[in-house]
């Protein structure tokens, strides 16, 4: 049998310890092992890249602890705009999603925008008529209401100041998802809410093709999480892809260059996760910590935050 | 004195030679040579890269010849939805915009974004209040009118039809400007209306740093136009960059593996204008045309379509 494998990850930077309840340690936990093994299970039965990375991806987004979908941060107006994308690296078509509301998986959305549409990439009120007109499933606000991100709008609002994910530190929420199938096809998604407090329609990396999200069977599958600005200036995806086609590093080598010189020496933080057409595995980050999993046919499930 | 010079295209695809009568292309040639001479005379005065793109742009924004600003297509809702970026080669910082109306000069958005805010890319509503912060020109939907643009809608609505710039045969409608400076510092900069007859928010790579416009002071600036679905999942702007800095690949030898094959190879028309820091300018494109000028400090104007 082929080797196949998945990892995911809930974001970059982390919680102070301190604040870090055991309680609420369990429930990272249980969400970024639940989002692992559903995707893991699709791979060990035959299924592909592209449907595990999805459903990865899904099950974060549905899971309250998580800034994407049910768990997004609440934006400068008090709404939820969350962006996702998603790529299948055996053909190279993607679809992306900008600054949508109410739409319960955006995942899914990209996913639908990437099979369904003649294009790639979808914003806004537009965005949202195409997921009416594919039937996909719309929330009302309450759905998204959880009191941890209300009370970090407060916060952000009375220091007027955008914030990170979460304010006591810097913490980049996002989710994403990489795999390679039995079949030896990468896929790769990404789905956040942004930054709390955000205003101006901001938009980060995460739904562009490229910066957080790429992949490519000749090479790798990469979902990024960070300070999205410096990502979207250096198209830290692609240029993973890039440097191991074009320079012939391998994974590990082209990972580390990017996350811990290119990035650093711009002043960007954060992190990604990485798999390989061979079933390599990388998760570099230069923050405090990233919440991540993976597991592949050979090795045992790992669950990390610091 | 050092060299210095300057590119610009108005899109690619063409009219097809009978539509093109001698007066539609006295305008197109009156409109590219005014963009093009306006941005060499900022960097024959010494004056930065980024201004000068910025400024042709401009020009090609206020001319109603030109799929952008005032010549902006019709979407599928009868408005005009403008997409812009623009990118310094020196620091690597850039802004961008997606999904704005009525904003009188998208290209100057991108660059309010990039010079006083904390992001890269705004869009939508959201970009507009930020637009009106900055106190950037509005302008009313009659500015935007133009009569060709209202029949083509026509034409592609009867038809059912999501349609290139022109309903006639392909054509891409975009601007873009690339240049050097005395400094040794290159810019880029792209803006466009998109498709006519555009639905659901779509979002093409003009506004998407990496896809449709890059600038690194290590090898080149790029401003792409064509099918821009294609442009986005290869990330042509920035894929010309990486055989640079990768592979030790000339200018001419990236644009010509990027347009003429991997483009090609994927079914994705159009071109790209592109400017190396030695003042190098290539102009490939796979389409029947592609409007553009150039001029450097040794080299006379050239503008040419076919």
């Amino acid at each position: 049998m082929k080797k196949f494998g998945i990892a995911i990850h809930g974001g970059a930077g982390v919680m102070r310890r301190k604040d870090l309840t055991p309680d609420k340690e369990k429930k990272y936990r249980e969400g970024l092992s639940r989002s692992l093994m559903t995707g893991y299970e699709i791979l060990e039965q035959g299924g592909s890249a592209l449907d595990a990375v999805e459903v990865s991806v899904r099950v974060l987004e549905d899971h309250d602890s998580f800034n994407a979908g049910r768990g997004a941060v609440f934006n400068h107006e008090g709404k939820h705009e969350m962006d996702a994308s998603i790529m299948d690296g055996a053909n190279q078509i993607a679809g992306a999603v900008c600054s949508v509301h109410n739409v319960r998986n955006p995942v899914l959305l990209a996913k639908e925008i990437m099979l369904h549409s003649e294009h790639v990439m979808l914003c806004g009120d537009g965005a949202e008529e195409f997921a009416r007109e594919r039937k996909l499933q719309f929330e009302d606000d309450e759905y998204f209401f959880t009191q941890h991100r209300f009370d970090q709008l407060q916060r952000a609002l009375g220091k007027k100041q955008m914030q990170l994910d979460d304010g006591s530190t810097k913490k980049f929420g996002t989710v994403g998802a990489v795999a390679l199938d039995q079949s030896g096809n990468l896929a790769a998604a990404t789905s956040t809410g942004g930054l709390t407090n955000k205003r101006f329609g901001r938009v980060g990396d995460s739904p562009i093709i490229g910066a957080g999200t790429y992949a490519n069977n000749q090479s790798c599958a990469i979902s990024c999480t960070g300070h999205g600005e410096y990502f979207l200036r250096i198209m830290v995806a692609y240029d993973i892809h890039a440097l191991m086609q074009y320079k012939n590093m391998k994974l590990k080598e082209a990972c580390e260059y990017v996350v811990m010189k290119k990035l650093v020496d711009i002043g960007g933080e954060g992190g990604l996760i990485a798999i390989d057409h061979l079933g390599n595995i990388e998760t570099p980050f230069n923050s405090d910590g990233l919440y991540r999993a993976k597991k592949t046919s050979d090795t045992e499930l790992e669950i990390d935050i610091y």
